[in-house]
């Protein structure tokens, strides 16, 4: 069940050596047609790696017909040698695959101001392409794996098209700066405008609303690519419907791996004056460190939860919010309410409710705890 | 060298039971006059406090006689009792004092939605009301303080006039919600116009740049009286310069005695297109858990520096900044420069220098690090 599920595409996953453990490193994702209909979008970090800054380019058409991906270094930062092996690589698929150079998005994880040997990331790109195969999927899930313990894949079936996806990492969470990764692909036929609207609306309430430690990567991609291989249109509002399902189960994926989480938290936010609104107070209630660290001690501390909440400009009134904590609502009108002691927080999966009486709008943004494991994966093997 | 150092100041902190301990949880400051000129400045969280809420209305005048501030409890989301509770206080301050109840001040600190008995408050001001002496800033001093791990002062002396100050917490760094509280004296005559000004000028640029875990808390307070005792009138520029080394040395201290924190990290921002820039730049940074956690570590991982540079709008071309870690310039143009290993983070302040090359304003943000110990406290002792 993975990327090569739909029909038309190939997939393999090597190591080049990149990685000291020996582990697969490079990936490589083709799209045999017959239509090459692609969408991506970037971080918004306005700091990119090289990669990065070629594939915004490759994509502005529309078309795109292999993704190539290495973990071991993120490209990022390391001058001008940098940016020619981004091009060097992309110019090897192209020959071995036979198409432009400018038909090839790059994506690259791992340490900024690393510098990959080029001819180490050459010769794994030369294997990689005598590797391809129409099983090659978890291969190359595998391969762009950096901190996650498992690889990360869907498969969400339509009438008679699929569509298939693979990810890695949750924000920059991770040590090394595990950038997310996304590729996702179909058979279905999708005309690239269409694409890439309903990948905005995929990535939208799904990637966008993980804030697993609130940093935003230098490298984040995610990749759509469209094969027709089944000769189906599916109408846009099913495709995307489907696409989101794919987005929101490897979302879901990232966040249950979160490096040194012991838990996971959907924080909603209920009648919102906008959908923006819903999403800025969830987003800051999920980056409170104070608010993670309580979940970490398993403490239903509202307090902590409204005071993010009124750090933003959402439409509210200060003295009427309400609060529940796995369901129970513990402020109700910005006044204690039900008795915490009746909140469990031992278990992984925690919901977090929050009621603006503004509107009618709601969000969910999800988040992990801060725990002792997260501070030491980040300063103990930060090198 | 306490609040009561200026002429024309009583203080006192005593014991009322509101802390389990039985430490000082109560203090009182008396401006004697002639003048009763004052500003202060609040918390910009819309969620806040009861006594917040009554001290905006006080400050409006421009003239405060007293400041009565209580630890052991926040006094927030408390419900109309607790709003009563304020209140009540600052009746029993003026009628003990012979003032007006709107000239009184009321500061509170300590955890959300818990309510402090109102009559063991009330017992508490009756009790510091009799302990009021020329001597009492020291303990007033401790009995704001909730874990603070010492009461933090300061004196400034002016030509025949003088500055004090006292303060606690750190932002909503430690556990319980520490608030930050500040009280500043001073003999000098100043206008109440001209101490808002001077007031601000001098909050922005320490208080405001404290930034330890990135949490704004629901009760902070700065208050500033002046009796005029001293009978001299400085230059605004005078004044405004000795009230801000007064603020900053003060903030220097709380960021000495954050709680758990290892490291105390100076983010100086050169050659932004304006100050907003710079100081935009220097929080981003500051709020990093990433870079936070690296410090930590002893990691001198620029990569994690540039990473939150890039969320922000400042002006700057992501291709050319540099970045200094204790003065090595471990990143000269985007691109890895100065060996790292040179970069010692084993002392506890730590400096990073970030040019944007845009313009010709700077700023510093103070943080600390991310560790062990701040997970410990704000998720084992939060209940």
């Amino acid at each position: 069940m993975s990327i090569t599920h739909p029909a038309g595409f190939r997939a393999s996953g090597v190591a080049a050596g990149l990685k000291s453990t020996g582990a697969r490193d490079v990936a490589l994702v083709v799209n045999d047609g017959p239509q090459h209909d692609s969408a991506s979008v970037f971080t918004a970090n306005r700091c990119q790696a090289n990669p990065v800054l070629w594939s915004r380019e490759v994509v502005k058409d529309g078309v795109v017909r292999a993704v190539v991906l290495n973990s071991g270094g993120a490209n990022c930062y390391t001058g001008p040698e940098g940016f020619q092996t981004t091009h060097a690589v992309a110019e090897r698929v192209a020959q071995h695959v036979g198409i432009g150079a400018g038909d090839v998005v790059v994506c690259s994880t791992g340490l900024i101001g690393l510098t990959n040997p080029r001819e180490t990331v050459l010769a794994g790109v030369d294997d990689a392409h005598a590797a391809l195969s129409a099983e090659g999927g978890e291969q190359a899930a595998e391969a762009i794996m950096t901190t996650d313990s498992v690889s990360k894949q869907v498969v969400v079936e339509g009438a008679g098209w699929s569509i298939g996806g693979m990810a890695k990492g949750a924000g920059m969470l991770a040590p090394q700066l595990a950038t997310m990764l996304v590729v996702l692909t179909t058979d279905a036929v999708v005309p690239a405008a269409d694409l890439d609207g309903a990948l905005r609306a995929a990535t939208r309430v799904s990637f966008d609303r993980l804030d697993s430690d609130g940093c935003m990567s230098t490298n984040d991609t995610v990749t759509v690519m469209a094969s027709g291989a089944s000769g189906i249109t599916p109408s846009l509002p099913d495709f995307t419907e489907a696409l989101t399902r794919a987005c929101t189960d490897l979302a879901m994926q990232l966040l249950a791996d979160a490096e040194g989480a012991d838990h996971e938290i959907a924080i909603t936010v209920l009648n919102a004056a906008s959908e923006d609104d819903a999403v800025e107070v969830g987003r800051s209630i999920a980056r409170s460190n104070l608010f993670k660290a309580a979940v970490f001690g398993k403490d239903p501390n509202w307090g902590r939860v409204l005071a993010s909440v009124g750090t933003t400009q959402a439409a509210f009134d200060p003295a009427d919010l309400d609060v529940a904590m796995n369901g129970v609502w513990v402020c109700r009108n910005s006044t204690p309410a039900e008795d915490p002691a009746g909140v469990d927080l031992s278990a992984r999966e925690v919901s977090v409710t929050v009621d603006l009486k503004a509107g009618a709008h709601r969000a969910t943004v999800w988040t992990n705890d801060l725990t002792h494991a997260y501070v030491h994966e980040n300063s103990a093997y930060s090198s």
